[in-house]
């Protein structure tokens, strides 16, 4: 039994706390900022970007996270960080070392990530100064995912307590995106604390099948950055009997439920976006087939207009199926646009025009793809493809 | 030596006629049924879409294209006749029996291609009253240009005139864009045609090579659409000495010529485009990693947006090589944005800021990313992402 915690944030698990400050990164007077700490030693299990370009604060925190132990995590918005080269690196590593020293740590026990605008240096001086104010407590979970935000317009946290043995645990988290969203075994940042105790290799791995079904399956423009980041934190304060592979599926579930939250939280703020789209296929001949048709119907530009138009397309959604890569056979397909039956075993279904373009305007549209060849299935996440979204990356630099 | 012949079309090879009529397949009065004639039986070679999901033309012509001769071809726009079942490929197959009837030629030797909405059946009763009523003649290549077009604003089409030991021969072609346009080894809908003498099997590969290189390394906004086809109609009636593998390199050359040409009006031409993207990878460890680079980065689009408010934002060009698959160090890369400098060996260099921003207002915008690690290079085209290309296809169903 798992319940949302009121007003929940990354500081909702016990031992946690949080800052938010606003260092002029990018912007004057906007909170760009922000600081995790753990008042012990956490557990620590990370999945980063598969792009070939790495921002320096990816390629740091995963050496980092590959020790297993984390104390803090410094994150700004405003500047990625990536392709900066070795005085990146220096920048991203000098970070670390403020909040260390701040805090009594080693710089070794500090991650850092950083997301923002590619291919310019963090102020060092503006970040020293305001790391120097900090002062973490678990009130401030709010302002750090406030902090980490770039072209998001809501904030994306979420806290949900559950039980194991009648000892109760607590999971909180806070993510932002809102573009270059399509996340390749990583993610954009996501920041996960728990003050559950889990033994280490079962931290890594119900992470890692958590966030492949939920935030690896969310797109919003196709484009994987650099920066993507989730770090999953565990300081074990709950002081339940250590969970592992044999008894951890409640948490695992919990958990579950914290990235579907954040991924569906992602794509329906990507960037410009109306609506959330949210593309369920089933009957494909693998799991990997079923992903890959999924997100690419999720991420396929003229869905995505349609769907902002209201434009009942289907044509559209078996195509993109169609060059997804995965097994399908034209005829076998049966297809349904907001529970409304369109296509069955490959024939076009007569459907009411008018009622399906108003389904289409809610805020969530859901398109269910069955290829009927299998029992692979899955479900991507994704929005549609707005005028804002093109005002928005036509002059981001700017 | 090749040269563009003036006013050219697909009629400009000796023996080729062509007509286009309004057959109000979707629109009233406006021309949406073309045909292409030779005179006598020529050589055809084709190639078509990779999209699991096949028009019902693509399945009737690609059969038909393998017996290796044809007389006639035709296209109509408005309705792609794709997703229609047994009932479309009847009716695909009834359009060639139409034209076959008159022309006294077989049904075997009469192709067929559609393009259009998705899902809707051809209206085969007001085709047939419009095939009933076409002349075909020299003088309508323009025609028929006009009429395979859907949301193009220009017409595509050119001729070229060479020479091959004194014998002069002429390539003629006329494409259509303009969206769903990522092809996967076949094309958009391409007809070329030439009086030039051509061995079979070296008529394929000549064809193959160049599509490779130009039409297929085009992309509009990532779709792959279930229509592509690419047909070259060989009639020999300049009377060269038969081309092959020994002494055809002249006539490939003035092939890929058209193609390039082709290639690059349906990119400037894509929906809503204000401007031509060009890109080339160079340094790249093999030919199909400088292909994906080049065209990931011209599908990207974060790039096709920054394209479009004419933005400096080179970080978006890297990241969407980084995330191709293509093998790249982020170290060894350096990059020209319309001939600026604006990345080193990985590392930054300055520019001047307001210059590269006029640059980048030009009609074509080129980039060019050397990746240094081997010989590969590969040139893709596309365009920017404008509102434009949201108005039309939140709405195009309607």
């Amino acid at each position: 039994m798992v319940n949302a915690v009121e007003n929940g944030s990354i500081t909702s698990p016990r031992g946690f706390a949080a800052d938010a400050v606003a260092a002029a990164i990018k912007y004057e007077g906007r909170l760009d900022l922000g600081l995790i700490v753990s008042e012990q030693p956490a557990l620590v299990a990370g999945m980063f970007t598969r792009n070939a370009v790495r921002s320096a604060p990816v390629m740091l925190s995963s050496r980092r996270v590959a020790r297993g132990q984390a104390r803090a995590v410094i994150v700004n918005s405003g500047c990625a960080n990536a392709c900066t080269g070795e005085r990146g690196l220096r920048d991203a590593e000098e970070m670390t070392a403020l909040v260390a020293a701040r805090l009594g740590a080693t710089p070794e026990e500090v991650l850092v990530a950083s997301t923002g605008v590619i291919g310019t240096f963090v102020p060092l001086d503006r970040v020293a100064r305001a790391i120097a104010t900090m002062r973490p407590d678990r009130t401030k979970g709010h302002e750090f995912a406030q902090a980490i935000m770039t072209t998001d317009t809501t904030r994306k946290e979420i806290a949900l307590a559950g039980k194991v043995n009648n000892t109760s645990f607590t999971i909180g988290a806070a993510a932002k995106g809102s573009g270059m969203i399509h996340p390749n075994m990583g993610t954009m940042l996501s920041f996960i604390t728990t003050d559950a105790a889990i033994e280490p290799s079962f931290l890594s791995q119900a992470l890692s099948r958590c966030v492949d079904r939920t935030l690896n399956m969310v797109t919003v423009d196709g484009d994987t950055s650099p920066s993507d980041t989730v770090l999953l934190l565990a300081n074990g304060l709950a002081g339940n009997p250590v969970l592992d592979q044999s008894n951890g599926a409640e948490f695992e579930a919990a958990l579950s439920q914290v990235c579907t939250y954040l991924a569906r939280a992602i794509a329906a703020d990507g960037e410009g976006a109306t609506r959330l789209l949210q593309v369920t296929v089933t009957g494909a001949r693998s799991m990997d087939d079923a992903r890959c048709a999924a997100r690419t119907i999720a991420s396929s530009a003229l869905v995505k207009a349609a769907i902002n138009g209201a434009d009942p397309n289907w044509g559209r959604v078996v195509c993109a199926a169609g060059r997804s890569g995965a097994v399908m056979d034209p005829d076998t397909v049966s297809m349904t646009l907001c529970g409304t039956p369109v296509m069955s075993r490959g024939m076009l279904v007569a459907f009411d025009d008018q009622a399906l373009r108003a389904s289409l305007q809610l805020d969530t549209v859901e398109v269910n793809v069955d290829l009927a060849l299998g029992t692979g299935c899955a479900t991507a996440w994704g929005c549609d493809l707005s005028h804002d979204y093109v005002t928005i990356n036509a002059s981001y630099t700017t």
